[in-house]
């Protein structure tokens, strides 16, 4: 890292809070400039920076690397999630459904008269991006967040994450570069570092909307900054999550081996660094998945957490969950020079249910084996857990797991049934959120209907065609779906697909 | 009002903290029994309290009107209007889209490959509504945000407003009783009355989301409430408004006395007690709006408001008004035993833009006028406004009002050209809502959309068909607009319609 970067032209970073002021002129330039410019050019933006970080993949995973420690294979895969998610966000805004549009025809006749409404959806303004540390590409500076909240047509300011600052500059040097020739307005990308100055932005009047992936203190500390401000902005935290795993009987009987390699490999990819990390599994009393994991983990080398900081607080939620009466190491988690190893542990469904700081997550390669013994104890397990990103179910034809997936649906917002929690797909579809402290929001933080955190709605009355935004106007210019007294109508060439229903 | 009501077994009144507790059971067991009654069913519940109220509707305005003091037509259409809502919103559950289905096949051969993942909205959980003084049927018991809390699934608390209790408790026992009727779960609505309770209710663990329209003081206080738990919860805070005019120079030389008779009609219906009252108006200097408009609303009689503490606070309000330099009554607001009369005041741009007490709504019969020298004196004044409902412009095809829609459009919520604020139909398009403090967040409190807020998403991964949703399962059972592999698909019958393009 060199400190010349700071001086670029290309990419200037703000690193104090006497900068805010003047740094926030040109996002709310840029906020303003958005307005004007046509969906599909903006669209195009967020494909021009997808471009500019495939071209340089290999010079960035190679930064990524030496600050994050994540290997190659899996950062490699990471800049491709990253691109991918830029690229569909761009589509989702070709698509034009993100807008919301809804067209109400005057009624003069009806009783109270009617007037000619119609109701879209604008951008929040100026968006401050927390980075996680555990996603250098795809929850950083040009993350998904940073991809929802331009497509949504806001300006972006990043707060760079401290684990990985030189990949971020370098990051915001392609993203700025990659912008100004595509033409974008200037202010519609920044990049801030310190922790200071991520305060003073959640705090400044000129931020209409926050985002933020971490820890669940860290998190609740900018949460109620934003809450607090004499004018209250939405914040989105997406904060702590355990994942729970139930493993029903007649699974737990017949596939046993499957599920401690299944296991195995989910808990510790990455070094266990996922928000999606399956960190607390439910399984019958009496059979040895815990042993039949650690077997599977095997003598695993020492694995270099993401930062210092990280790998402390694995090590002392470790020795503090070894430590509670009633817990029973099964591979003990190492922590030294060289890195950390994974750690297995397990405990009575009772004892979970009697211990709150067993539900607490560990970041890191642990995970926690909770046995049960029929259904009630299961459920009265599951009905302790507070809110998580997922939950998992492995059950085969004959176990009965209704009551199970009720009382988990719940609490999570992905329920898998079969496989692992950890990998994420970026579609359509895809739900990553959930009930507190999974995150703060009723939204998701990924895929194509992450866009309406930073949106709101506005409704025209009476407004002359030329006043009306392009998604509004007589005969659908955009030609994008919309509602029209009452129907949901879709432009004639989508329509031509409408009669395939699966 | 009899005290006895609180004992019928129709439906009992929560009066007491120590009471939540066992309340909350009822209200925890609705919402998971709602989760397996059909939408269809759901969506009868609301047709069959609108058809309840509206067989009582002789009886209820004469209740309303002795405790409102609002008149016999304003009472009856308010009735309308609120059986209204509850049909379209059983309309909208009956549609389908509100549920966002959204559905991704599986593609094992992407890299990384991709499972089935399906997404759909679910309801919160239990809501707490606090009624509104000036809606005691559209924003009260059984008005906008029970009907939508409701349609998304969700059981409500109504905290009742003490300017209508019996009212309130005559409307619940007329709800308990077509809800009871209609086979209902039993904790799908309860009414609650008191500060205490009703902070108690935010503050409860067993409540998902709030919803309030009121002062800005108080939902400010119960936000804080809500933001502040350990698991925040959403609360939707519809707060202060004082919904801007623009009188562009054109509209004032060729329409002034239209002008005057709209205004003068506006912030005087209903006593001036609607959060859309046209509470500034933008003049150009020199024109008369303000004799126009005083000669347009005449000697007109005096007003009893809602309650005494509102008649305290007009008084109180208009006096400090009044005595602010720069400001110049027109016409006397006055407030003696029989009621209020309207008041208008009129200031200079250049004061209003240095005296930020101009800018604080006051609720009831009076409107500030602030005259303009010119476009950027208007835009400097515009600048000055909060988030607000509502902002109108009166222009001429000759008034060049670019410039200021782009002002008023970052700070309203619904975008009037012509007509006046006042009157809010409740339609798929309408949009209730605005900047703080308008509202506390990012939706709509009124019309089709209004349900999002108790909403939440779920995905299913590789979920076996019979774990599924209706709303998710293949074939389309519930024949809803689904988007299918990223396409929005129409169900047949629709579909039929889609060539229709306005």
């Amino acid at each position: 890292m060199t400190d010349a970067l700071t001086t670029t032209s290309a990419s200037p970073v703000l690193t104090r809070t006497d900068e805010l002021d003047a740094a926030l002129g040109p996002s709310t330039a840029a906020a303003r400039a958005l307005r004007s410019i046509p969906d599909a050019v903006r669209a195009g933006y967020l494909d021009a920076v997808a471009d500019a970080l495939d071209a340089e993949k290999a010079s960035l995973v190679a930064i990524a690397g030496r600050e994050t420690h994540l290997d190659d294979a899996r950062l490699t895969g990471e800049v491709a999630r990253t691109t991918g998610q830029l690229r569909l966000l761009a589509d989702v805004v070709r698509e034009g459904s993100y807008l919301e549009a809804v067209l109400d025809a005057a009624a003069p006749d009806a009783t109270p008269p009617r007037p000619d409404l119609r109701r879209v959806l604008v951008p929040l303004g100026t968006v401050v991006n927390f980075s996680a540390s555990n996603f250098p590409f795809a929850f950083s500076v040009a993350g998904g967040d940073t991809a929802a909240a331009w497509a949504a047509g806001c300006p972006v300011i990043v707060k760079a994450h401290s684990g990985h600052r030189e990949l971020s500059r370098r990051t915001a040097e392609i993203v700025t570069t990659a912008l100004t020739a595509a033409g974008a307005p200037g202010g519609m990308f920044q990049l801030a570092e310190g922790r200071e100055v991520g305060v003073a932005l959640v705090a400044h009047p000129a931020v209409r909307a926050g985002s933020f992936t971490g820890s669940v203190a860290g998190g609740r500390a900018l949460f109620d900054i934003a809450a607090g401000r004499p004018d209250p902005i939405p914040f989105y935290g997406e904060l702590g999550s355990v994942n729970p795993v139930v493993i029903a009987p007649g699974a737990a009987r017949r596939r046993l081996a499957d599920l401690a390699t299944g296991l195995a490999g989910s808990f510790t990819l990455g070094a266990g660094q996922f928000c999606t990390k399956p960190g607390i599994v439910f399984v019958p009393a009496g059979t040895d998945l815990a042993e039949a994991t650690a077997a599977a983990v095997g003598d695993a080398a020492p694995a270099e957490l993401l930062t210092p900081s990280i790998a402390n607080a694995f090590r002392d939620g470790w020795a503090e969950l070894g430590a509670l009466d009633g817990v029973e190491v099964v591979t003990a988690a190492t922590a030294g020079v060289d890195g950390v190893t994974p750690g297995i542990v397990r405990v009575a469904a009772a004892t979970f249910v009697a211990e709150p700081r067993l539900r607490e997550e560990i970041f890191g390669p642990a995970t926690l084996l909770v046995e049960y013994d029929g259904d009630d104890d299961l459920l009265a397990a599951l009905e302790t857990l507070e809110g998580n990103l997922t939950g998992t179910v492995h059950a085969d034809p004959d176990d009965d797991v209704e009551r199970i997936v009720e009382v988990l649906r719940e609490r999570v917002g992905r329920l898998l049934f079969g496989g692992w929690p950890t990998g994420v797909a970026v579609t359509w579809s895809q739900q990553h959120g959930g009930p507190w402290p999974a995150t703060t929001s009723v939204f998701t933080s990924v895929g194509a209907t992450s866009l309406r955190r930073f949106q709101r709605p506005v409704a025209y009355q009476s407004a002359p065609e030329h006043v009306l935004p392009a998604a509004l106007r007589d005969g659908n210019p955009l030609g994008i779906p919309r509602r029209v007294d009452g129907v949901l109508t879709l432009p004639a060439e989508t329509a031509r697909t409408a009669g395939v229903q699966r």
